[in-house]
């Protein structure tokens, strides 16, 4: 008889957003007058940019021609593409990342989940305390967590890193040991960032104990202070212990358009093995490539018609960021974030926890929200909003917030 | 210092497909007035029909207008497209399986190498011999398969089940009683099927032993023959020991576009624990969604226009299977395949080995096939050709192989 995964059964319930879903069809269906507002998931609301639509049609109709159409696509991505995340997202910023160390995949969210493989199961992990939950999910599925406590809500072979208001949302460098960290930077959920002699500390340590970092910079187009740095590889000695995984899903509005990119430096080794090859080889086991018209619009993200469009779409968000984080501290609420990130974090009053905060503002505000809870156990008394609704839907929202 | 995953040393050399890729470069920079025709790789040359060029046109109209622009899709797949696979695969075929039960992903290649991962590591895998690299290559990265023995080119977890002329290319039920049973039907890449009674047996066999059947289904849209089922939900019992896989890439000529979904019927159960639950969870963890552009694709697929054109497509790479298979026998060779299947599969001249006739046919006739080798040691002194070319460059090759 066939025996299942049992890994996946230690999982704890059902994942964060199922619980807000069901619990906002529920309101609206008791509420059917009210409208809600949805600040909650981390997706974008506005239209791809014209010059993406432009290349997604340019791509189709080739698509439609035997001289121009395309079949499977090189595995690890096509070489246009490739060239430009090099050139744009590394050359011009001074890192040295070859177009043959980029990965071109349909989204960080799978990447994220799947570079645990390439790794021992043996191997310890470290987390931010809150994180996107991706992260411990994916490694509770590899068997590489040991056991859950569900009063603490940690796992006994994870090392948290408390991010909190104490340490200004920053990890500190962990006392055990670990093997795998996971950064996430602007982070996820908190919005919080570090500077770049920051993170050198981290790179410096990993390649003291010998771990490898998983660089998350989904939110990178985010960033607006000079300090912060926009990926890992600005950092000396990156390349023999980070592996940056990139989005095109919040810098240009990909969600459901899906594509990302990892990218792996072929010093990062152990031993002799170089973990480019390992990834490498998954993809070209268990990938086809992201597809051909994908791909041809990320190309269009690096023209420079692209790159005006879309720091307008990140301006526009980044105004909503704004919006919320005044009404908030308006309203008298203490917030982070919100600066070099689309998210903002902001303290639940009183002694609420995070879901309580979430009813309480769903109820009287008819505003969805994020319990911080969600992202790890450090989230307690801690919320999240985003700013990727309209421009007007999170005026109307902080109006209902300020009068609650 | 963190550890990789050692079971990915374990696998054997470079892929088929770059082997072939390199000995084809190099024949063609030592000879470069020479024309080569590739007949290898299983990629179609054929652009996408007008109906879905239309449909990818419309919904990347949608996501340039805020009314219609489509973020994060449902994990599973839009409700459109799950209905429109459920009827057109399912139902009208008279097969039992509800839309929920279809999970929509990017491609049955991902798919066939994730499915894997819901199951235990101490699972015994059953294959077809030759077939498909990927079902063994993704079990021996997550350790299901034992140590390498080079000489034999098999691996000592994993039952084969030979398919060769003895027994007509359809596997026996194996001595050893497996967990996991991965058929591919019709096959890649022998081209043979099996008849809907000879399917029952190895459903009946699954449920006796309790083995669950995943069942690949990729070149579905080239049976022609009527006793050859189209999925194994035709057969009685299939819903509590089956998960099929199925690909728009070869129906649909979507290789480079990626479109493809999983069957997990909710009866087919471990214990309480249901194996569909599972995969959701790897979903709604690991993935996030095919793009809403090529979900529209999809259901345009099931349009009476879309199923008009289609089926022009299969035929015309069907009229080059006839070519293939007609001019090889012409040519003396022995040949199966070709009838139910794109894939034609020869047997090599004499004692040439899979590999020998590979060189001697690039060398003589400039034609890139497949080595049989490749799929599996029972491949040894077997050859695959596909019809996937063009008609113009399959019969030239035809006619080059015949003057051989």
């Amino acid at each position: 008889m066939f025996k299942i995964n049992e890994n996946y059964l230690k999982l704890p319930g059902s994942y964060l957003f199922s619980t807000i879903a069901k619990k906002v069809n529920e309101f609206q269906a008791a509420n059917p007058e009210k409208s809600v507002i949805r600040l909650g998931i981390g997706d974008v609301t506005q239209p791809l940019a014209p010059v993406i639509i432009d290349a997604l049609h340019g791509a189709v109709d080739e698509m439609g021609k035997a001289e121009t159409f395309h079949g499977y696509a090189p595995d690890l991505g096509y070489e246009f593409l490739r060239t430009a995340i090099a050139k744009n997202d590394y050359a011009d910023r001074g890192c040295d990342i070859a177009a043959d160390e980029i990965f071109v995949s349909d989204g960080a969210k799978c990447d994220s989940g799947n570079i645990q493989e390439i790794f021992s199961v043996d191997n310890k992990i470290a987390v931010c305390d809150p994180v996107y939950p991706v992260y411990v999910d994916t490694n509770v599925m590899a068997g590489r967590t040991g056991t859950y406590d569900s009063k603490t809500e940690m796992w006994s072979d994870v090392i948290y890193m408390p991010c909190t208001a104490e340490n200004n949302f920053a990890p500190e460098l962990p006392k055990e040991t670990p093997d795998m960290i996971y950064l996430c930077f602007p982070n996820n959920p908190t919005g919080a960032t570090i500077t770049k002699d920051q993170l050198q500390v981290w790179v410096d340590y990993a390649n003291k104990v010998g771990a490898v970092i998983i660089y998350d910079a989904a939110y990178e187009a985010y960033i607006s202070e000079p300090d912060v740095p926009h990926t890992i590889f600005e950092c000396e000695g990156a390349r023999t212990c980070a592996i940056e995984l990139k989005s095109f899903s919040k810098n240009a509005g990909f969600t459901g358009t899906r594509l990302g990119y990892t990218v792996i430096p072929k010093d990062l080794k152990c031993g002799d093995v170089m973990l480019h090859s390992l990834w490498a080889r998954r993809h070209g086991t268990k990938y086809n490539g992201a597809p051909y018209i994908q791909q041809r619009a990320g190309e269009a993200v690096y023209s420079p018609e692209g790159k005006e469009q879309l720091a307008k779409q990140v301006a526009y968000y980044m105004n909503n960021a704004k919006v919320i984080k005044e009404g908030l501290q308006e309203a008298g609420y203490t917030v982070s974030g919100g600066v070099n990130a689309p998210y903002i974090w902001l303290k639940t009053p009183g002694t609420m926890t995070s879901w309580e905060f979430f009813d309480y503002l769903l109820a009287n505000a008819n505003v969805v929200g994020t319990p911080g809870s969600g992202f790890g156990p450090s989230g307690e008394g801690y919320f999240r909003l985003t700013a990727f609704g309209t421009y007007e839907n999170t005026v109307a929202a902080l109006e209902r917030i300020k009068k609650m």
